[in-house]
Order: C-alpha cells, then structure tokens, then sequence
C-alpha cells in the first residue's frame, strides 16, 4: 500500500479536478529549469542521442525474438537506427494472459500508487521524450515537450482518476435485507468489478504518447493487461512510458509484461493479427477511418477510436477581426496542421464579417489571413518552431493537390529554413477558396497544413455546413466568432446535436486546438470523428464489468 | 418543476438505493388490498375485461394509419380481438424527429419529475396490467402482478435514478482560469449532455413491460425520444404504461409523441425497419440471439441487448440436500421456465454431492429433484400457479424433443389442471440427463421448462463447464451450492471472468431467478447473454454525449 499512501493525495486531487473542470493540472507544462532543474533540457537531449543507433534495451520483456525498428527524423531526415525488440503475437498474447492473472487481483489502490508512480519516473524523462517525439513527430521543441511529456501524463492521470473512481462507485459488500412480512430474507451480497482482459493500444504517428496512455492507463488501472502496439514511424517516445512502467511493475514485484511493447515495421505489421486475436478483448485506435471502422466492426471487443474529422471555424461577427485572424493563423500553423483538431474548412458569408469597424469582405478577410499566416512563418523565432515538420511525405503531396483545387489559392505552401536543422520537411500552409457546392472537396479530411474558405450565403448556411460535416465525416473541434447572442445560441445548439465542442471567440494565446486534461472532454464519441472521449465514464466503465454474487446470511 | 418538487424525495432514495445496494423498493410488491385497495383487484380485472375485443383508444398518437392486433391469452387459448392504432415507420420517425426537440430541451429535474408522475399512474393500474400480462405471456397471477407492475416500475425509477445522477456528474459551467505566469487565460466553460436522439424499445413476449421499461426510462430520462415496438403477441402491457407516459406528457404541455406505441402484427413486422432507420440511435432489445446479434451489429447506433444464455447449476456440497432440491424443483417449474435467469444445466459430480447426512449419488440427487418437482406442481394449491402456462406453443415443441435427448429421461412433462382455466396450455418440467461430452446438447439454449443433469468427474469439471458454457454462449444467472470456502471462492472467480452472477446456496423462498432491482444488476453485459446490465452506469450513458463549450471571460 506504500505507492498507494504516496500518491493518495495526487489520486484523490486528480479525482476531484474531473469533476470541478476548472483549470488543474498534475505536471508543470513550462520547460523551465527552475521546475525540472538546470540540466534537465541538456541530460535529456544526451540521453536521447545516446540512444540512437542502438538497441533499446530497457524493456523487461525477456527473450526477444527479433529486433527491428525503421524510425526517421522528419528534422534531419536519416533513421534513428534504434532497434526493438520484437515478438510474436503468440508469445505476447500468452505473455499477457499469464500477468492478467496476477494484476486483476491487485486492488484498486495498489494499481493506482502504482500507475502515478510510473507517471513520476516519466516525468524524469520529459526532456527526453521531447526529443524522441522531435525526431519521430516532427513536432517543434515545445510542443513536443508539452505535448508528449506533462499532457500527456495529465491525461493519463486523468484516465487513472476515472477509472479509480468508477471502480468504487458501487459497495464491495453490502446485507440485503428485505422484509416478507412474517421474516426477513437476509443475502450477503458482494460485487466486483471485473477486468476484461487483454487491452491492445494502438498508437499513431503524430502524438505517439498523448494519444496512447490514455488508453493504456485507462485499461491498467481497471486491472486489464495491456500490449502496447506503436506507429512503426513513432516508437521511442512510447517505449520509453512502457520501459519506466515495467520497472514499477518489477519493483513491486508484479510481472512487466502486464504493459508490453509491441514495436514492429512497415512491412511486417501485426496490428490485425493482434486486434483480431480472440484473448483481446479491448481496443484503444488513433489514426485513420478506414482502419477505425473495420475495429470498430470486430465482435466481442470493446474498442475505443479517434479517427479523422472535419473541423470548421464559423466566422460570423467579431469585435476585432486582425485577432481574428491571427488566432486563425496560429491555429493551421501549429504542427503544420497535424493535429486532429486543427481547422480545415473556414466559412465566410458571401456578404461578409460583420465587425466593430464595418463589414470585412470575404476577400478582405482571406488576404488577411493569409498575411497573418506569412508574417507568422517568416517570422525567424517563432515560424520554425510553431510549424514543426512534417511527418509523413504524403502530407507534402497533400499539399501540393491542395494547390490544384478548383478555385482561388489565396496563398501557396512552401518552405521556410529552420535554424537548426537545414534537412527539415517544412511544408507552410497553403489557403484556397472553394465553392460551398463543392462538397466533395471539403467534405473529407485534407489531414496537415491546408485552410479551405468557403463562402456560403449567410451564417445559417455556415452552421448547416459545419453540422454536416460533423455529423457525416466527423469532426473534432469547431471554432465560431459571433457577436451575436441568439447566433452563438445556434452555433452552440446544432454543433451540440453534432457531438462537436465549440470554441468560441478565441483571440490571444489560446487556440481551438488546444484541449485541456481535466476539463475539455477530447472528442466526444458522439460523431464519426471516433467513439472515445478523454476521459468520460464510458472510456472506463467500458473496461471492467460488474458481477455480483450472493448468498443467504447465516443464521 | 412541480412534479420535480412533488417526487424529488422519491428519486434521490432511488439514487441513494443504486449505491447502497441494500434492499429498496419504492413499489410495494404484494397485492395486498391494504397497500392497493379493498377493490383494486377486480376493478383491475373488469378494466382489462372491457378492454377485450375493443380498439384500445387510449394513445394520443393522432391519425391512425391502421388497426390491429393478435395476441393471444395462453389461458384461454382464444384471441384478445384487442386493436392497436398502426403507424408506418416514416409517420413515427417523423413524429418521434419533431418531439425530440421539445423534449431535449426539457430540464433533466423536470424530466424525471414527469417521468417518476408516470410511474405513480401506472401503479394505479397494476392489477389491470397484471391480467393483461397473464392473458398474453401466460404468466401466474402473482409473478403476472409482480414482474409487470411493481417489479417493472421499480427498474424503472432505478433506470430514471441512474440517469438523473448521470446527467449531473459534471458541471453545466465552470470559469476555467489558467496561470501563464504574468497573466492568467480565463474561460467560461459550459457542458451539455446531448441526447441520441430516436430510440426503439423492442419488446419481448414473456416479460413486456419489465423487459421494457427499462429501455423506454433510460432513454426518455437522458432527453430521447421512444418509439416502444412491442412483440405481436404481448401488446397490452405495455400499451397501457405507454398511455399513462403519455396523458402526463399531454398534461404537461409536451407532445405526446415523445413516446410513441408501435405496434405491428406477425405478418407484417416493422422491427427491421424501425431499427435500421437512420434516425434511430439508440436501440433496446429483448429477445433471441440471432437478432440481439443482428441489432448489435448496425453501425453507428448504441445496442442494448439481453439475449439467449445457457444457465448453469454446480452442485458440489450442502448440509441439506432436500432443501436445495426443493429449492431448485422451485426454480425450474417457476413460469415453466419461461424465465431469462432459469437454471437448465445442472452440473452434479459422478462421486456425489457431500452432504452433512452422507454423500448423495447423482441418482439419488435425480430422484429427489424429480420427487420435488412432482410435488410442486402437484400441489394444487401451488402447482398451477407456479407454473402459470406456455406462452409460445414452440416451447411445447421443446419440451417433446427433450424427452427424446440421449439420456435417461428422469421425469417427463406433462399437463396438470388449471382450476380456473381449462384450456390453459400447460407443460410441467422435464428433466433429463446427459452426458458432460454432449456439448452439442447442453451447450445452447432450451426455453422453457428443460432441466438437464449433466453428470461431471468433479467439481472442478462443473465449473469448467458452467464456464464454458458462460463463455460461449451467455449465461444471466448462475446456482451453485457448496460447503467449502475455497470451492466458494473458485467458483466466484471462474464464474466472475465470464461476468455471471452467483447465487450460493440458495435454500427457501429465495430463487437464483430472482433478480432484484437497486441491488442485482440483471444481466452483467460481460457475455454473449447480452451487452447491456440494469441498471450499471454504461446503460444511460451511452445514451447521451458529453459536448462543451468555451469562451474567454470577457474582461
């Protein structure tokens, strides 16, 4: 109970913070030395490059059957050279079916002491992980500090709360006592929330730890055996959670392969063979709709996804359209776009934004935009670190049929140098105008760092455009600028019916990207963006199954 | 909110039970002239009778499109000639689209106000509910009463309970306030629990309001609208719950197309229909496993389904074999079997069963189970009513291939008299046994009043089989009777992986059947028996999403 008694108060804080949804976080997001120490940046940097070029021996999980590993850095576009080990969903379905025996029977508070501390000893490697998430992410400095390092273990703190709490909703034992009358029946009843098995986390390329320890913690923590299974582009930063969970394992003497790494490659992908595999029971998917779906399909299991949407900014009325638009800005430069609530699909009405200073055209409004867009990516300290790179080179080609779309580009992608790396895939945004008509064009996701400005009629057809496509393609995230109460009403009312967030009015340093742990719910499961959400009662309940037993009290 | 106000105390008890799991129930459970009225019993019955052969104009569902209806009493073996406004399915998706956004628009306190109003009128006809129940599922008089009325209404208010506390777990706003260091980034946040939209409640023929009921409060409390298709030949029941839900709507303003009757005939189902409909998201079902698998596989819409299991019964060792042979003579012949929770396997080692007398050999243990059935429904006084009659002449049919199973035949059906009801259609149960290699026999589903004695090597073997059989092909209620705590503790673990519930030891006037509300949670959704459980967090969850929206702080 020791690891329990340390983390107590974090636990019940984390619990309390889930409901309350104001601002909370467990780990510092600030990269500064005065909180992670003097050295933290360069240690970590250094045990990063120690890494390179070698096997990732770490792990716990004994006798590997091979070693593999095809990582690149989209920085400076060479492998990493690190190798994994590898091994067969056989070995690890068994492996994992054995420790499930043993951590099913861990309490609740024992497997919670546990979990926050494993988040403890990752966060000793947050600068580490930053820059293993660089180099297989593509994602600027902060971000990747951010983003994969104190976010990430919030989220999974969060998870961790919710499923802490879920456990212990209903009594371990409780006498039923029911009156008959002449007698009373009397039944010692006892209930128990009982995992279900084993848990598959499969991770994506672009948030290789925020997206997966959700999951993995979400199914730990409700006494499921995890394999961890990460994007074969994506593997370091993930590997190295999975390496300081396996060690908390150890030292409480539990089994590590309670939490197993997966890796594997691009030609060998065991992904089906481990999701179809009949012991698997859950399922935790970030990435695309095809893949999404045909898990979503497999009988028996209980699978939890965020696949692609479609994400809309509403633009209506506004006090100050310049914020506007430079919010806007920021918004599709973040990580080049690469982020599953990043916007796409802007609606303009044809008679303009109304503002304090008179109507902006449409026009007026995408050169403004574009400008903004400019002077943020050619501004040498910030461009290269808010864009980042780009993952994937089929991101770039993407980009380059953006360009080819039938109707105005307002601005073109291109590349802008980054200081440190000179081989970094850069792609800046580009911006084109299509027909509201055209809905085979913005109907889909256009995934990495492309705006559409589509004009519509008027703002009652911007709305039904954006709750369209929520509610055909998905959608994540959505962003409105009104001024206008009983417009606001509207947007907010038929993006609800949507299952789709409204961030409205955003200016200044906050973005519609940005989701908080501990208060916005990451995706909602209620559109074709994905059936998960961080974290609601269903993202854990989902994972465990109550069973009572009774029997009549002795007399 | 005056009928928040007036039945608020009423749905905070209810949240309090769902937790405390004790005993509670908010509708008395005996038909007793002092709780109901000196004549409440046969105004009750002389409602039903002037019911018959008559259109039930109760509905406020406007404009029929047709008239019809075949049900059937079991006692009487003669037609109801009760009629049934018809609706097409376009007429109730539409009429159920336009409801939706009245009703989602009403408060969750108002909802469960106006919901928990509805229950109080449906307890003031629970004796004509309970002929109506009688004369279509053939259930006994005083299972018909029970299970119809105050049972059903009671898993209805914990249905209502459990969402009224869901919709209130997380705040409708909250001021977010972020420190950045030099300033702090402020945000109202504001969260909606947006309702699913259409849902379909498919009854069955055994058990038409309590299997319903639940379906029907769980989506209407959490803001859906219902349209409640009941099985052709149970109709009645649950007509006369949905016209009370309705005269409460109409009273309160709101169209009472927010629940709507759909009833069909056996010629010309709309189940498929209704349930494949766009607009329908949400679907509750009640019946076989080829078509709960069917519903569960639509995309994109939530299922809850309790379908087929096969329940088991080890029997290990007991101080009194006499009583639990009297006990389970009980649970077999209770409404011919006819239950969801029925025992059917019955799991008895080759050395015996060890008792405090001596041990019993699985002979003797045969002979006795069959003496006590012989006796019970022999017993005039008890013997027909425990029975009550078949609803579904099929289930006769069964119960004619059971006899002809490879096996001993210990005790054959056969028909006894119903004082009252000559006609009624009456199959006592059999019992056969069968070989523990016979998986093909005993390992499926056998409705109705088939018991089977499956002689194994050992407990050890029952077990794995009562597993197995949990496992492969559902299980909702699981006996077993031992003496040893580790025998206990085993058979707890093994059963709780396959998510059945087990009764031990049960000796008296308590049944492993029996599933009681705010303390059992009735089916666990952990096996192929069916996904959903009453009424565990998950069932009103999945009915609704969780959607937030942001803004910052004006300064």
């Amino acid at each position: 109970m020791s690891l329990y008694k340390k983390h107590d108060t974090t636990i019940n804080k984390a619990v309390q913070a889930l409901h309350e949804r104001t601002f909370y976080a467990a780990f510092p997001e600030h990269p500064a030395p005065a909180v992670y120490g003097e050295t933290a940046d360069a240690d970590g940097q250094n045990k990063f490059k120690a890494t390179l070029g070698k096997k990732f021996e770490e792990l716990k999980q004994a006798s590997p059957e091979g070693w593999a590993g095809e990582e690149e850095s989209p920085y400076l576009q060479e492998p990493l050279k690190i190798s994994y080990p590898t091994f067969s969903v056989k070995t690890l379905t068994e492996r994992a079916g054995r420790a499930f025996h043993q951590w099913r029977k861990v309490n609740v508070h024992e497997r919670a002491g546990i979990l926050t501390e494993s988040l403890d000893r990752m966060k000793a490697r947050f600068f580490e992980i930053a820059y293993a998430t660089m180099h297989t992410t593509g994602q600027g400095y902060m971000m990747a500090f951010q983003a994969s390092g104190p976010h990430a273990a919030d989220r999974a703190l969060e998870a961790i709360a919710a499923g802490y709490e879920e456990l212990q909703r209903f009594p371990t034992h409780a006498v039923w006592d029911k009156p008959m009358g002449k007698f009373n029946i009397q039944l010692n009843k006892e209930w128990r929330a009982v995992p279900k098995g084993i848990s598959v986390v499969i991770g994506c390329s672009t948030f290789p730890t925020w997206n997966s320890v959700t999951g993995i913690y979400g199914s730990l923590i409700t006494g499921n055996v995890v394999i961890v299974k990460p994007h074969p582009g994506a593997i370091l930063p993930i590997a190295i959670v999975v390496a300081e969970i396996q060690k908390v394992l150890a030292e409480n003497n539990l089994d590590p392969n309670i939490c197993q790494l997966a890796a594997d490659t691009f030609d060998r992908m065991i992904t089906k063979e481990l999701a179809e595999h009949p012991d698997v029971k859950l399922i935790d998917f970030t990435g695309n709709s095809v893949f999404g779906s045909y898990l979503e399909a497999l009988p028996g299991k209980a699978v939890f996804t965020e696949k692609t949407g479609v994400n809309s900014v509403i633009l209506d009325s506004t006090e100050d359209i310049d914020k506007v638009a430079a919010n806007l800005a920021f918004a599709v430069t973040l990580y080049s776009g690469q982020m599953c609530t990043a916007p796409q699909n802007f609606y303009i009405p044809e008679g303009g934004i109304k503002t304090s200073a008179g109507t902006v055209t449409f026009d007026q409004f995408a050169q403004k935009f574009a400008d903004n867009i400019n002077a943020l990516v050619d501004n040498p300290k910030a461009g290269p670190f808010v864009l980042g790179t780009i993952q994937n080179k089929k991101t770039c080609d993407r980009v380059t049929e953006a360009e080819k779309l039938p109707g105005k580009v307002w601005l073109k992608s291109r590349s802008v140098e980054n200081p440190t790396f000179k081989n970094a895939r850069i792609s800046t945004p580009v911006v084109v105008e299509v027909d509201a008509s055209k809905k085979d064009v913005f109907g889909k996701e256009l995934f990495g760092p492309i705006a559409l400005l589509i004009k519509t009629r008027n703002t009652d057809q911007s709305i039904q455009l954006a709750q369209e496509m929520a509610r055909d393609h998905g959608a994540i995230s959505c962003g409105a600028y009104t001024t206008d109460p009983q417009v606001r009403e509207k947007i907010a009312d038929e993006m609800s019916l949507v299952a789709t967030p409204v961030s409205f009015n955003l200016v200044g340093g906050i973005y519609m990207n940005q989701h908080a742990a501990f208060s916005d719910f990451h995706v909602t499961g209620g559109n074709p963006a994905g059936n998960a959400s961080f974290t609601n009662p269903e993202y854990v309940t989902k994972r465990f199954t109550w069973v009572g037993h009774r029997e009549p009290v002795k007399a």
